[in-house]
């Protein structure tokens, strides 16, 4: 069955699993217990930690081991609200995902917040991040790559800027990391990334802190993670997230290009054959694998009700947990219609997915729009 | 190898990494997402939470996954400062884990804090309790049973005392889950439990909320857990956390009294055959699987070193990732001095230890006390 949901997550690795396994049989002990089984634990968990590290591009101290990205982006909020008190003002990018925003919207003022727009590709309009800065802001948010629309945003101009301001930036990459290269993201300060998103298990992730940063403490506990992070660490799945994060550095990243004209030619022959289908962010750089799609009619559960019955799996955009779908910001930043929002499914593929599926992909396509409405708008291939 | 550390972690059980694989490759989608097996993942997941209100004897609703302890320590000492203000009293047992004496630390006021002693055998002095209730503490919190001793405290008649005076209880049942029946435990209001520590893996953990809270939110994000605690639902996980606990519930914990025999037989030998040996709390009611041993001679970081060396896993106490183990406040709050508490090291056995691992522990601890010291202490057997 074609799924195109890897945005929601992902399949585990098969080396995360083995990886995971490994460790639940050989390095399960607990990092802190005294003995050497218990200091062969800690050992392990500092590997994993440098190879994060090397991977970021940081400093192995910079990494705290986590429970996922909403996790890292509540306490690194709360933290940074703490930090810099409640007049100090937080530049956030309109389209970041719900976990930064539910973060923001619980520890930060309403007034100290600054909105950064984005423009009609979904980017954020750097003039504003720059007035921002100008006007003294203490942190700004961006993330690395949207989880909706794929699009990229430029995050490293921005943690320059920020460097340059003596500003903190906070940039979520969970969708990024696994997908493209992660080199450079250690220049963006605050860094959040999650495992399941990237071929790793649910309930672990990571977050890179500031070089300068000394204070942070998200939870307190046993004093793990150099007392930053409280409780006693899960090594099996942190084994299986740098299995999961260094396969995709070292083997599938490099097949980013061969995916994207996978990706290209499944928009050229959606266009072809669908009148009206409109791929959002269309001539941006976008994630090899993710494509946002306003179809010509029909309403959004709809598509992804009729297309699972054909073993098609999209998203009508981000997981959304409420049961039902408020519409999506990131799309209505952009400029679209409340209407147009109503007819747009989100379809991202993985590594194993095959141009075959994406065809699959297509043809479903074609023939929903055919049931959802006699439609004059379907092409013959 | 006998490991004796099981109240550091345990091995994960077979039936946790079976539900764990399964889940990990069946029922790994996201739960929020809106395609059938995104549902279908939600129906799990809300079956699991049925399970554990099942065990527990309470609500579903009541039940939140959590990454683990430490996190719903933090959460609830959080919450409970916000509700209650900063001058409402809440009554904290000495002898509580460091993650919950860490999260009362970082969320209330030291002004608010009464500290409810311990008697010479590790339990709550209950007037004290009485007394907190009757001056208008609005929040009681006592584990069910300590990590370092394995003293089991009366919270089925502090959870009544905190019915009938409207306070709320804060129970850490960490470890007692999986070691005796959970039955009751719904009682107490806000419970804590964790996988790790009953055959399940680390990362994962659930909490109880009182029926009639409706204000929780641990984390904000995507909406899940009701809206009280947001991020991707690690299924797998629970999968095998829940497995984990009904297997204890429905197969181990009926052997008990088995257990604590054994228990109490090498107890009687240690104190035959080690002359100075104590036992911590020896008269009172203890988990079936622990002894916290102040030895005649010695430090527990050496007692540690050598029993190593002979393949015996034990610890110096309460896990402790500050490197340098500091001295234990459970032992300090019963009255030992510190000369005592530097002698004593903490055993913990699991459903899986032999009575001749047993055995061997007492001749390897017999074997140290003679190579610590040329003893007079040791009689031969």
């Amino acid at each position: 069955m074609p799924y195109f949901d890897h945005n929601a997550t992902t399949l585990l690795s098969p080396v995360a699993q083995e990886a995971w396994l490994k460790a639940q049989a050989e390095v399960w002990q607990n990092a802190s217990s005294p003995h050497r089984a218990g200091v062969r634990v800690g050992l392990r968990l500092q590997a994993a930690r440098e190879k994060v590290a090397l991977v970021m591009g940081c400093k192995p101290e910079r990494v705290v081991f986590t429970g996922g990205a909403t996790e890292a982006t509540n306490a690194i909020m709360q933290h940074l609200s703490e930090r810099w008190g409640e007049t100090a003002k937080i530049a956030v990018s309109v389209t970041e995902h719900p976990c930064m925003w539910g973060a923001v919207g619980s520890y930060c003022e309403s007034s100290q917040v600054v909105s950064l727009p984005a423009n009609r590709g979904g980017q954020v309009v750097m003039e504003r991040v720059d007035e921002a800065l100008a006007d003294g802001a203490k942190v700004v948010v961006v993330m690395a790559a949207n989880n909706e629309t794929g699009v990229v945003q430029p995050w490293e101009k921005i943690a320059a800027k920020c460097q340059a301001a003596g500003a903190e930036m906070v940039c979520d990459a969970s969708q990024w990391l696994g997908k493209l290269p992660a080199h450079g993201l250690g220049e963006a300060g605050w860094v959040v990334g999650t495992a399941h998103k990237l071929g790793g298990p649910k309930g672990v992730g990571f977050m890179l802190r500031p070089a300068a940063e000394n204070g942070l403490v998200m939870r307190r506990g046993g004093g793990q993670e150099a007392g930053q992070r409280g409780g006693t660490e899960d090594f099996p799945g942190i084994a299986a997230m740098v299995a999961a994060l260094l396969e995709a550095e070292q083997s599938k990243v490099l097949h980013e290009s061969e995916k994207l004209r996978t990706r290209e030619a499944f928009e050229q022959e959606m266009t072809r054959r669908l009148v009206g289908v409109n791929v959002v962010a269309g001539p941006m750089d976008r994630l090899w694998n993710t494509v946002s799609l306003v179809m010509p009619h029909g309403d959004n559960t709809r598509w992804v009700t009729r297309l699972d019955k054909r073993q098609v799996e999209v998203s009508t955009g981000s997981a959304c947990a409420s049961g039902k779908a408020a519409p999506s910001h990131v799309l209505a930043a952009m400029g679209y219609s409340a209407d147009e929002i109503r007819r747009t499914i989100r379809v991202s593929a993985g590594w194993e997915t095959t141009p075959t599926q994406w065809l699959e992909l297509a043809n479903a396509l074609v023939a929903v729009a055919a049931e959802l409405k006699p439609a004059d708008n379907v092409v013959s291939p």
